[in-house]
């Protein structure tokens, strides 16, 4: 693992699938409802404010990232999108949503944080069982077996 | 005056010169920060949803409206902020913000609703007195005087 010192871009990029947490609630749809569209959202890493749902042109007007840096971090995050869809479905995971954070390093945008059942919801295709961090956030029981289950599915260890 | 029945389209679009109200408790910044860039929202017209904030992803997926009405729409609003502050810079105004809706008429996008003190922010440019429904909102008294002022200044009556 190599470890890069980044310079963190505020901002939070949130790739949704299929309705569940905050999205759910924002547009009072059913968990479970699949979005017709991809919805994308970014939010303002801000601790003291609750990291709220932000827009480009908030961005801009903030100077959070210039408009070049933004489209790289837009296409990026679907790119992002398709692959792990493509990797989790064998493994009959379905994608709900995910985090990522991107950062500056050498003067270039690059994808920063982790990728894990901690910053993504991911979902088993025939149960619906949630196999991420929601098992702790709602205290379902057994975030360490479902943790292990996603590795066992994706490497068979 | 011609009155015309629209089809609502069920985003409200907010433009924003000049920090005050929800954008400055979003963002964290003091009332009356000058915003480096205009700001556009799109706000979910949904009174049971609180009328939540929204952007052009969650606009696409929910097929509130095409992606060419909503550039329709971005350009109007736009377009309507400069005219509005060329109108209002002569007699001391300063535009803070402002909402618009939008509708469909005869398979065309057009403005609907009204542009007044009800629906947007007018700050008077050298006290920063507020001339407009923050009065009755915050409860600042003289409601009726501010209106009838702004009206004064705009056609000497």
């Amino acid at each position: 693992m190599i470890v890069k010192a980044l310079e963190i871009i505020k901002v939070e990029v949130v790739v949704r699938n299929i309705a569940a947490g905050s999205l759910a609630k924002r547009l009072g749809l059913a968990e479970g409802t699949v979005m017709a569209k991809t919805v994308l959202e970014y939010y303002y890493k801000d601790d003291a404010l609750g990291d709220p749902l932000i827009n480009a042109s908030h961005i801009a007007a903030l100077d959070l990232a210039t408009p070049e840096q933004m489209e790289f971090i837009r296409t990026t995050a679907l790119k992002v999108n398709d692959i792990m869809r493509e990797y989790l479905a064998p493994v009959n995971i379905d994608l709900i949503d995910y985090k990522l954070e991107f950062g500056i390093h050498k003067g270039q945008v690059i994808l920063g944080d982790e990728i894990s059942p901690d910053t993504c919801r991911f979902w088993d295709k025939n149960t619906g069982e949630k196999l991420d961090k929601d098992r702790f956030r709602r205290d379902l029981g057994n975030v360490e077996g479902a943790y292990q289950e996603v590795l066992r599915r994706l490497t068979g260890e």
